[in-house]
């Protein structure tokens, strides 16, 4: 809910706006032009099963309120909770909701659907997690359907005990069966939300855009979808293997004191319990292995790596990241601010520290890359999302799929003495949300650049080409080369611009390297509160 | 954060804004005219012990984000959360942080500041828990500075442990010894931000009210306030006394499986077990007795019934409630909506299943002091808040203190077919948000009704008057006679107009009779999410 100010009477009557679905009739609300539903109930699930449909209902059910999220083990204050303005949301295992923006509730209007999927790996997030994914905006900018939904994540999404029985052998891939269920929800109902049920684009950012590309490659969500975004979501790894989630699980169920003939249990006891073994399981500071899990039905692995699958060849794909991800310098407990006050001294000083024999190459690299930009800013590029995409951008169109478009969001924006567009920045730009954001909005260029890039958006979910009045021809990906559409205060198509770059660029992160510096160390950390529990 | 639209650009250098505070420096954001500090420290604690000083630090610290808010028992989606917009935040024991909004960080400038104590009992709520209070608009509005602040609730705040140890000798209070921390910081500190620590308004609304109530009973919060808004916070109930407390208090203990022996343990136990004691105290469906608890010298009891403090008689007061608080009818689940399509016949049945043979009485009292009202709202009207409210502002003049202003928020929202003002409706108004939310807002009157309220609150941190052009006189009450300002969408003085209807209305209350109606326990509830856990 996201609160800009009004300027006409919310409609929210006990016979208006109310919607037909399979299961039951829902009430929502009109604000200004667009028809809201939110917290609509799109399956039932037990813990650690599959998800089932809804039990119908008599009457009318109010969709005027967002459902719950799913539970997380721990829910802190996001280091970068400036820049991505967050909104949490109570938290139950009952949590299989979604919400819906629409400008008809005619059956027949038949507007494309964008589906957003959120962010925050397979472990934490929700459909309202950030006010940049507030679909209102978008859907009155392009006139579609925004959908957006919660689905089961972390252990009771992803936990595998399949080796504990029959019953269990989906339990690793759960969450993303609710995201599936989701999809048939949208298959079945969307029409009378004013939705084309065949013209589905579905989009995610981090590891939304890892669900996007990981549902491209599950056999049950074939036909569910038409045109796919992957926004900073493509990663290195290897899709989770049983081996390794199975290991994970069985931590887990002797942190339970569980056995397999008492692991009935498990699907009872409090969530908080749960969450203790798997900090348990995971040890002091350790990863939980959260993801989908390959297997022979379910999960196909992923593309890149276990081939693309044929049914899904034909699905065109937006893809891109941003110049700075993880890396960029608006932390403030890192001392990385003001970087444009940095003298060139001081810039190649920390590179060399990083870089070591390699600073001069990468910064070589760097500047043919981006001419017109500081030198500063080379310590910030990503390379952890920006490679990877190229790589499954390249693959695909090897591949000979649908056409792939590339791109990367490289405005900087001038928070902290100037800000590289960090991990989520592209989102209120796609979203149409730019000027809501205290980090995000840069007077002048926010307005007309969140127009071009929403608008491409729209077009791709429209003809599944981003190509849009006022950007320049946007070429797709072929097996060897890369033209990439920047957006910035210009908006340029550039071949190969960063290929060097890329090539050059060690692994390092320069706040990981800060974070982690001895040197630094020694210093007290400001900032803002950490959540200790 | 509330996120409207932007026209210029928000500045967060890393020199600028930033504000010396005594225990250090801190740097906060200006959005358009406002400077914005979020998630300042004010005060450190042990569990249930009384809070201490910030520990002083070197540099700047970031204020650019709330700070965690109080852990709560359960955190769940409020029945009202469509009519009630809610922002949900992180939760941490480690709560005492508080948001100052000012147009000037000139430490001459000595604004008068008002500071806003959140609601949900004395268990639940935090500082940014609804949007109506975010204090953006206020702020720039009257030209204020405003302060909200989190601080501990339930058994981390109001658990009276005072019969295992001096330690624990105001561990029943400490929930609001963390508020006057907090009120002592501002004496310290609001100078810097541009405010007069000789022009203290706290405020609060529910709990808040009771909040602010009872500082005026705490002799140690004397001097750090200077006026005082009570609204919808007046009950009936008497202080908490140790006998009470305490006797809850053993119940957890005893459910923790502790002893005076071993009590120790209980500072440093989850806090998930902690509140399933309490869980487990109070029983099935219990009430939790979260309050401040009456002693000799931290809580003098409340000023009807144990007598109004010398200390703090020259106070002046602005108190009120609404009219439909707890009754009215945006309660879908109980077909309580569409009033304004029902029959006098169905009222009047209503009425008489409600009331019996009081129903003609109320009804005439009711046309007698709402002459303009249609017959229907004679079924929602509330006396639980609006009795107790006139009793105190009585007794508080019979009792020679400073002048008492009672004010009622009768407008009705379109919302459901009409709504009576809810519990917490006022808010939007004095707070001068009512724009931005979708059930309060109704176009052509909201503009000038939260003009005419917020100016109404502004003057009276300014000068201990409400009185402002374009409302009536405001007459201050008598010992015998209350002239009550009604806003509505015409604002007028109406004396003693709802006396009759206040002794004729019996208790009853019109949503928990159709909640416990048998009658209608046959139908299934529809209606949003709930959480389970």
């Amino acid at each position: 809910m996201f609160p800009r100010k009004l300027t006409r009477q919310v409609i929210c009557n006990p016979d208006y706006p109310v919607v037909q679905t399979k299961a039951g009739k829902l009430r929502g609300v009109v604000v200004e032009d667009a028809f809201i539903f939110r917290g609509i109930r799109y399956a039932e699930a037990k813990r650690f099963h599959m998800p089932e449909p809804v039990t119908p209902w008599d009457g009318i059910k109010d969709a005027i309120m967002f459902g719950p999220v799913s539970m997380e083990i721990s829910t802190g204050i996001a280091h970068d909770a400036f820049n991505v303005p967050h909104f949490y949301f109570p938290q139950d295992e009952a949590c299989q909701y979604l919400n819906v923006w629409t400008q008809s509730i005619d059956p027949n209007a038949k507007k494309p659907v964008m589906v957003w999927i959120h962010g925050g790996g397979f472990s934490s997030g929700s459909s309202v997690e950030l006010y940049a994914y507030d679909g209102e905006e978008l859907s009155a900018f392009g006139d579609v359907v925004v959908v957006s939904l919660n689905h089961r994540l972390n252990c009771i999404g992803f936990l595998d005990l399949s080796d504990y029985g029959e019953e269990y052998r989906y339990s690793g891939n759960v969450g993303m069966a609710d995201v599936i269920a989701a999809l048939r929800w949208i298959k079945e109902n969307i029409a009378q939300f004013g939705g084309d049920p065949d013209n589905v684009t579905i989009m995610g950012q981090s590891g939304g855009g890892m669900k996007v590309a990981s549902l491209l490659q599950m056999p049950s969500a074939d036909g569910l979808f038409h045109k796919a975004s992957i926004q900073s979501g493509i990663s290195d790894a290897p899709a989770m293997t049983h081996k390794e989630a199975g290991a994970f699980a069985d931590k887990i169920v002797a942190a339970l004191g569980l056995t397999k003939e008492t692991i009935k249990e498990i699907e009872n006891i409090p969530y908080f319990h749960l969450a203790r073994a798997c900090l348990t399981a995971a040890g002091e500071g350790g990863r939980m292995p959260w993801a989908p899990v390959r297997d022979d039905d379910f999960f196909m692995g992923n593309g890149v790596a276990d081939g693309f699958r044929e049914e899904t060849k034909n699905i065109p794909i937006l893809i891109g990241s941003v110049l700075g991800e993880m890396t960029t310098n608006y932390n403030v407990e890192l001392e990385l601010t003001a970087k444009s006050t940095w003298s060139d001294e001081k810039v190649d000083g920390f590179m060399k520290e990083m870089y070591g024999d390699k600073a001069d190459a990468v910064m070589a690299a760097y500047q043919k890359a981006y001419p017109k930009h500081p030198r500063a800013n080379a310590l910030f590029v990503d390379k952890a999302l920006r490679r990877p995409t190229l790589v499954y951008a390249k693959a695909r169109a090897a591949a000979g799929c649908a056409p792939v478009y590339t791109w990367l969001f490289n405005l900087e924006c001038p928070a902290f003495g100037g800000t590289l567009p960090w991990h989520n920045a592209e989102e209120a730009y796609m979203f149409h949300n730019a000027c809501y954001l205290e980090a995000s909005y840069v007077p002048g260029v926010s307005e007309w650049l969140q127009d071009m890039m929403t608008g491409s958006w729209v077009r791709f979910a429209y003809t599944g080409c981003p190509d849009h009045p006022g950007i320049p021809y946007w070429t797709p990906t072929s097996p060897d080369s890369v033209p990439t559409m920047i957006f910035d205060r210009e908006i340029e198509l550039a071949v190969d611009h960063d290929k060097e770059l890329m090539e050059t660029l060690p692994d390092q992160n320069i706040t990981k390297y800060f974070a982690n510096s001895k040197r630094r160390q020694s210093k007290p950390l400001g900032g803002g509160p950490r959540q200790s529990t």
